[in-house]
């Protein structure tokens, strides 16, 4: 969980201000640190701990004065969240100097930082960028050739990442050969080009969308222009599934499809397999109101906000004791008690994952009047943990684990629970089922997970086999 | 603009964070400074600059024990922000002490400064506040009785007060006799008794709303349990419309009427006057949602999310140039293109002060390829700043100041443009205009502000005169 | 311990810089807050937690423009050390402006306090110093007259004060009737005024020391000039010892006596009567180098610097054990082996209070070798605490409290002990007996503690007498 | 300029308290950043930008829980001061992770940086410390033997260099060939060995010093004891000068010689060539102090204390002007008029090195009276700058660059000028001339510069000859 951005704009006097924009609008891909390095003469960089307002501010952007430069935002998956583990990441060799940012995860990291190490590396931080950077520069050192070096380090990663690299005279985007995590490329300006990790970003400094970066796809922007090379074509694609579902904004659109229409159709497709009959449909804000307005049309059934979110709760500390700690959710999400009383209610959520907030809210809807409350899902139970890039708890933690649907309901304390069908949920995003990366509910990777996790987990396809 | 609370709550032995998550509820009512009274052994108070999260930690909670305690939100009205001024006020005299917290705008209070400067009294800040708190003590030291000393310094007030009061032996809650700002009572648990300024603040503490403090009315809680006094007992009242149309939190119940219904109501009222024909309605959020709502259900209209907002975007500095000012809009919403492209759009706001978001948001939509924008306001045209506690630009910043609805429109660039008519906000509220403060739609105030604030302003009732 | 300073300087377009550099003069006599109030077209004031340096940055300097100011650095002497308590204090009345900053403690605050309150007074801070302003208000605003309301005030007070104030047309500097803190006077550039708790303040910013404020004297400084009033003249005064001994600079000249010279001079007294045989005479440092150079001087004994100070160690955190604790003295006071090893040391400090110090670093000079240690303290055996403005623990806590001379040596753990006689201080200081408060040697306070502290403390000198 | 910690204490479960009181004691070596490592079940690392005392606390220390560690203090001497380049550094590699601390400066460090990326290697920092632990590590992988790779680095390494490392199973500390910089060795509690840059970190925590490392050493603490190497004898030494002069404390030893008795020979050496008469002799504290001791004691001339330093003055902002900058000293250094008023004074300094402090003070004694003014200085005129850690200015910036005495004397502004003599420097020390590091008084470096620097500076000696 991580957001990228790469800004080529030469003749663009503020390119700081524009990453650091770009950056704003990609904050709910990570909150935990954040960074900006640019080249001009030299390469600097500047990175923090906190939210992108919270690390930079003028005095930092107009240092960060160049002609190109990368950003990210991070979300830590690791327990240790270090300043030295933010991005982006700079390595100064022999023939010039590259700065990484990288959103996704390396299954074979471990395998491949060994390797290296045993080849004679060292390393001074615990992050797959790290490796990934190693693997770049050795390869370029040894070929001389960065397209070149870059297809060969993609040969040997095994997982899901979309980079953005800066070198001393260009920028490059990178995406993994199934594009598992996004990447997109913009126009800005006469001669601007832009990578980002949603859409999004390009809207808030109107930057214009030229096209995703295909998977495999490796393109090179410099003062020569905009070239792209594509060592790897696969038969198959495996476009993450939560982005859609989740993860991305809904403003954003992703491999050419626009992420808020997937959730209105999500509901819209629940309503047509849904015979519960109900007086209204309420979703969880934000994240699950364009299912809950589908599934509104759909069916017929009245949309209504049964819940208000109190958006200047974030990370409050609570009294430590059970009574507090039930009270924590009504301090974010308080019922309508005058639009649920009596009511016979639909609640939408986009997914459930360790179902403890969802037993919550449901609870809170029956305080609040309810008759009955119906849980939907906008996609399938989410039975295995994400390998490549989404945190999530262990297989343990996840309510789906190893239950039923009728287990989870009683758990949750829901009158009926229906999850959106894995059908569904490909006939929403409308790509087919080979072009998604659908692991966390089928248990089967696109990529071979369980060589590098010891996990013993049906193998779905060989990365590299095409 | 800002919150208060009290709790007089003997038997919790955690009363302050209590105080607190009703603070956190209220904390839409103001996020410059906030504080914490309580009165244990002492009377004990932390305050701070910055949102209630901000300012107060286990720590500082945990130091503030009591039985009985006051709570503030503020948000500067003035341009001086100090310290100084937060809230609660402490003045230690010769017969106890008294704490005091205050929401609302004295008219008179320059002239009862200087009536009480005058008998002697010193000042150390620039507040209402100290003002409301000089003249109760004063009228206490007197008369030795605090009920009375509350009623003589209510015929001296004129303006909106809701306050609460931490003395010696007593929590009271106090209303203006006009009703002005709203003030509800609540119960926790076997004895605890709660004043807040919105119905919010109970939910978040499992509080149970009991009734709104009556105009004129003083509530007093003590070991001797609750007495009413109502000194005041005016014909009229006039509750503040804007609590109802913004300022209020839409799960909040004021004056009995819940706000989110009141707003529903304008949407459909609207809808009924509404002969345009459209697409789609589409709401700024998240304020006007249940107004938009509201329109798309009576009209048949469907509802859709036209613009998405930015969570993480606070108060983000911004590139001081005007290309940046105009990207800064974006960088809050991003319109979602493929809801608007060639759509004849309904732009649902609860209001319109200055015009600018609304032209700026009209140019965005424009942007985004919607073929006609047809703005809708959930209230009249707002001509005159308000006097009693709203913050508001003067009449000349107010785009509604002196210009016609069809001026209006041209500037902010609609199709068409409505306003919901006195008569329909009347209607949706559900009381009679008489019970209403409608002072910065039709300029008459419902106390003389003409003869404080030196304005040729037509009366439109005397304070005091029943 | 606290520390004032007062600045008229029309002329001057960088008064408030000239205020914070003599603070920072002033910063050994209190570390905790600090503030500044300047009166231009109004009264601004900007105070805060912390040192000078940690308050005050240019922004905020600038932002204090003014003909003249008066500043406060502060030494919590109650449990309590809130912002709020933070000086100047500023009041508001009918007739004007006052801020007021002092130094010294009033021994009937209580007292007087209870009185303002019964005549209808009520407070915001549980400070001396709003004392103080109420009574001066009252009475101003009873005369008109600002010379008469502090001549009338200085009635009622009794303690030690040295004030300065800034009305809204003077600055006055005011000295108690008994001089009991230090306050003096001197000129900057042509028409500039300034008052200052040190000389020290003086010389940081080339102003020309004047005179002392004489005991019991008002200053009046306005665009009138200078004028001189004196409502009060005892036939004795009670300058602190203690400011001589310890707790002023010693680059500061008191009452028109340089503090470097006494404290040398009380080197030389202390030697005077010593026969003590010794190889070198070494200090605590800083404090009492004077002493020991005074000492070596006048006996022949060789001075040297047996204790190395670490410059880096403020309020550091220490290990909770005994053996940190130990360890706490060495992180500050290093001693020099080589200086002290198999030596016969004198070992000089200015005074002794609790003791605990001076067995930990006698302790430390037995380790590092020293065959002998003689301590030889520069004042009196401190028997009784201070009323009058010095911070120091009560009498039980006092090492001298009950103890003889013979005890403490043993305690301390020394070979000798020699504390200065009454007689040698008093003449090293320079001035007869009857001009210097004695008390917390003698336990004769000038001022009657007693009846306010409720003590049978044996009666020196009531106030007011005279 | 930077201070290094060593600690191996498997039996002490305060480790990382004891390496933070010694950094304590080091802190006049840097403060600009800080750092431990600590090794226990891993390598953990707590770095930050401040002090000792600002960067850790309680809780960070309580999480470095180890059997070995080491620790940096650092100033930095390049224009970057990013908490990228805080030491120490930690590496893994293939066969384990190493953590480096350094004291010194690299003047190959470049050419060894150029030929290590040749080689392959890529950087991630600027430091010479990077190029150490790369050396060492590519060594170490290539041999096996760590005392063989730190060998083989030392005879690429060009420069000073003490070092402390950690690896996974032993402490080390490294002293370049010709012992430029200081390193100590000692002893705490049963089995716990130290190193540090200077003594006095032994002191506050009652280690004991058992000897120096030796040039060239290699001493290596593990579980299997202390074992040294020595696998460079050169036939001369090359300790820093400036250490006894002015950077080590005054209480610490170095390389067996006492500073403190070093800087009290300076005086005196200087006392007995000087036969100018004089009232008195001071010095500029604190530096200067055992100088004017040294030469009031030879020369019979009184020691007295001329200027009081403003303990509090720290990074004080001063008012950007001219006048202000002129006062700026003043803030820190305050003259004793009375005891230089009329006299002729011996002003003491350690060294000057841009002559611009001198001049200010030697204006202040004039301004305080002061009939005369001789400076003596305790070390040789400053010509060239330190190319092996001490922090100067370039040769232009100094003062001593390339004027005569009597020029600089006239500068300055002194009656007159004497720095020591090169001869009384080293009988000072007590250290042959070939023994000493003298580069920055001759320009004759123990080392090639002039091959690293391109500069065209006479060479003394090639490192690597022996």
């Amino acid at each position: 969980m991580c957001g990228v951005v790469g800004l080529h704009a030469p003749e663009n006097g503020k390119l700081s201000y524009y990453i650091f924009y770009a950056l704003l609008a990609l904050q709910h891909r990570g909150q935990e640190s954040c960074g900006i390095t640019v080249r001009g003469r030299d390469f600097v960089t500047e990175k923090g701990m906190g939210q992108v307002n919270e690390v930079f501010n003028f005095e930092k952007l107009n240092g960060l004065k160049g002609e190109a430069g990368i950003g990210h935002v991070r979300y830590s998956t690791t327990g240790e969240s270090e300043l030295f583990n933010a991005q982006p990441f700079v390595v100064r060799h022999s023939h010039g100097t590259i700065a990484i940012a990288h959103n996704g995860n390396i299954v074979n990291a471990e395998e491949l930082r060994e390797k290296l190490k045993a080849a004679g590396q060292a390393f001074v931080s615990t992050t797959d960028t790290e490796v990934i950077a190693h693997l770049i520069v050795r390869e370029y050192l040894r070929t001389g050739d960065m397209v070149e070096a870059i297809s060969m380090s993609m040969r040997k990663l095994v997982g899901s990442y979309s980079l953005v690299l800066l070198t001393d005279d260009a920028l490059i985007g990178v995406r993994d050969p199934l594009g598992i995590r996004p990447l997109s490329m913009g126009r800005m300006g006469k001669s601007g080009v832009i990578f980002a990790s949603e859409t999004v970003a390009f809207d808030v400094i109107n930057a214009e969308f030229e096209r995703d970066v295909k998977p495999g796809e490796i393109v090179v922007v410099s003062e020569e222009g905009v070239h792209s090379h594509r060592p790897y074509k696969l038969p198959r694609r495996a476009h993450c599934m939560f982005e859609y579902v989740y993860f991305s904004r809904p403003d954003s659109v992703l491999n050419g499809i626009p992420v808020y229409e997937v959730r209105e159709k999500l509901g819209m497709l629940m309503a047509e397999e849904d015979d519960t009959e109900a007086d209204l449909v309420t979703p969880i804000p934000d994240s699950a109101i364009p299912f809950a307005l589908g599934y509104s049309r759909a069916k017929g059934v009245p949309y209504r906000e049964g819940l208000i979110r109190n958006r200047y709760v974030g990370r409050t500390f609570i009294l430590p004791s059970q009574q507090a700690r039930e009270l924590a959710v009504k301090l974010k999400l308080n019922p309508l008690v005058r639009q649920l009383s009596g009511k016979r209610v639909v609640l939408f959520d986009d997914s459930i994952v360790r179902g403890t907030t969802s037993r919550r809210i449901i609870s809170l809807l029956r305080g609040a009047g309810a008759k009955e409350v119906h849980m939907r899902v906008g996609c399938p139970p989410i039975r295995s943990p994400c390998m490549l890039g989404i945190d999530m708890p262990t297989r343990s933690e996840l309510i789906a684990g190893g239950r039923s649907v009728e287990e989870i309901r009683r758990i949750i304390g829901a009158d009926t629970l229906r999850y959106t069908s894995l059908e569904a949920l490909v006939k929403a995003i409308g790509l087919r089922e080979s072009e998604l990366c659908l692991g966390c509910i089928t248990g089967r990777y696109p990529v071979e997970i369980a060589r590098y996790q010891q996990l013993r987990l049906p193998v779905y396809m060989e990365h590299g086999q095409a």
